[in-house]
């Protein structure tokens, strides 16, 4: 069993699920949203009766610590193409993270294909560098959730982003540290996991997500996964970060869209 | 008061909220998503505690006919800075859409702005054509929802698309055929007004939607929006479509997306 699928793992317990929000994919004090919505997310589809995600939206109310979580499901509409399911994260009797989403079966899917834009062309990651050497401060800086990942970004591209006036950007490939491969529901987790597009491109303090929607398009193949991540509107303090993920096989698997907040450093 | 508000006009009566659905803003036989999303998000603004929608999450279920519906909100944590509140739309004892949002005061926001995208270069609206002039069987085959509004396109782009192996797209000016002006609540419905950016690029049938989320970033200026809609994944039937709008005075004032299913025609 794999870090991400242990530390994700829920039970049936009565009429809800239970599971344990681990240290292990923390930002500072607070787990990482997508790891949050993982676990939620895995209890939701178990729910669902379809074996992938298609879309699913989580607002994040207010942050649990390290311990046992309750997670409460409701399928609002089962179907046979695709179920719609509602999902709460519960702790210490408050609602932390609500989850509206969508499950079917993508490999049941017979329609049309046009693929209209290419993955990022970066070079390979045996020739990028691991983000870790390219982050200011280095290792002793960085997030635990982000040591739970190899992350390699382009060797001239300081913590990946463009300075100057074009969008704040971060492109690299990622993979889970412990060697596993990613499953659909990890996708959840990886669109989360990469440092915020702000940060090196100006001083921010904490981007707090108040709202994540990611499109699972198809399964992952094994190996690498590249990620890019783009903000181009940051308006009054608040910025969209756009994200695709690419799989090995050079397809699309994930597109993200989340509306955050910058907050000042300090 | 414009037919916009008039048709997504909503009442409390005791711990819900009454509306009517208008046959004004149907696509064939059924209301426009966005336009059901307009009357809900109406009732959800108004116990939210805040003037503005930040983001907003559409599932749709099943979709009702013309007459009443009622809308259940429920604010699941007030802040602030902004509330979260899910809703649903209800008709004939039955669900219909399903909404999370978050709601806030666009206004009040005192943060950075970087703005690194520009609105599409098109002409100006009375350079352009009218819609209904460059649909292939004019505007008796336009769907109702479309008559409510007057949109623009390019006179060198025929159903506002290009052909070959670039993206689905469609890029035009709107506004209300009454002649009022646009508010935050109805660019929930403009986002979904127009021709999907599928038609004219390929035969599809209905093309409904699973989810759509709209970030609303700006209160818009009065006159004219141009709106620019781009699908650049349709894999094995299912695609998303990315809109942005933006307002007179050349500010981004919404960002949306869609997944969708492509059915084919008959």
């Amino acid at each position: 069993m794999s870090v991400f699928d242990d530390d994700t793992a829920v039970a049936r317990q009565g009429d809800h699920w239970v599971g344990h929000v681990s240290p292990r994919w923390a930002v500072g004090a607070n787990p990482n949203g997508g790891y949050l919505l993982a676990i939620a997310a895995r209890a939701m589809l178990a729910d669902s009766g379809h074996p992938d995600p298609w879309t699913v939206t989580a607002h994040y109310l207010s942050p649990p610590t390290e311990g046992p979580v309750e997670v409460r499901t409701s399928v609002i509409k089962p179907g046979r193409t695709y179920s719609t399911v509602s999902g709460e994260l519960h702790q210490g009797g408050r609602e932390r993270v609500r989850i509206l989403a969508a499950f079917g079966d993508l490999a049941a899917r017979h329609g049309v294909t046009r693929v209209a834009a290419a993955m990022p062309a970066i070079p390979p990651p045996e020739e990028c560098r691991p983000l870790f050497e390219v982050t200011p401060g280095g290792s002793e800086r960085s997030p635990e959730v982000i040591r739970r990942f190899e992350v390699r970004v382009p060797a001239d591209t300081p913590w990946g982003r463009q300075p100057g006036d074009g969008p704040f950007e971060i492109t690299g490939w990622i993979r889970f540290a412990d060697g596993s491969d990613a499953s659909v529901l990890s996708l959840l987790l990886m669109v989360d996991a990469y440092p915020p597009t702000l940060v090196g491109g100006m001083e921010v303090g904490w981007v707090p997500t108040v709202e994540l929607t990611t499109h699972i398009r198809a399964r992952p193949a094994p190996g690498w996964l590249l990620g890019t991540f783009r903000t181009r509107f940051l308006i009054d303090g608040l910025l969209e970060e756009d994200g695709e993920l690419w799989d090995s096989e050079g397809r699309l698997v994930a597109l993200s869209r989340q509306l955050a907040i910058a907050l000042p450093r300090g």
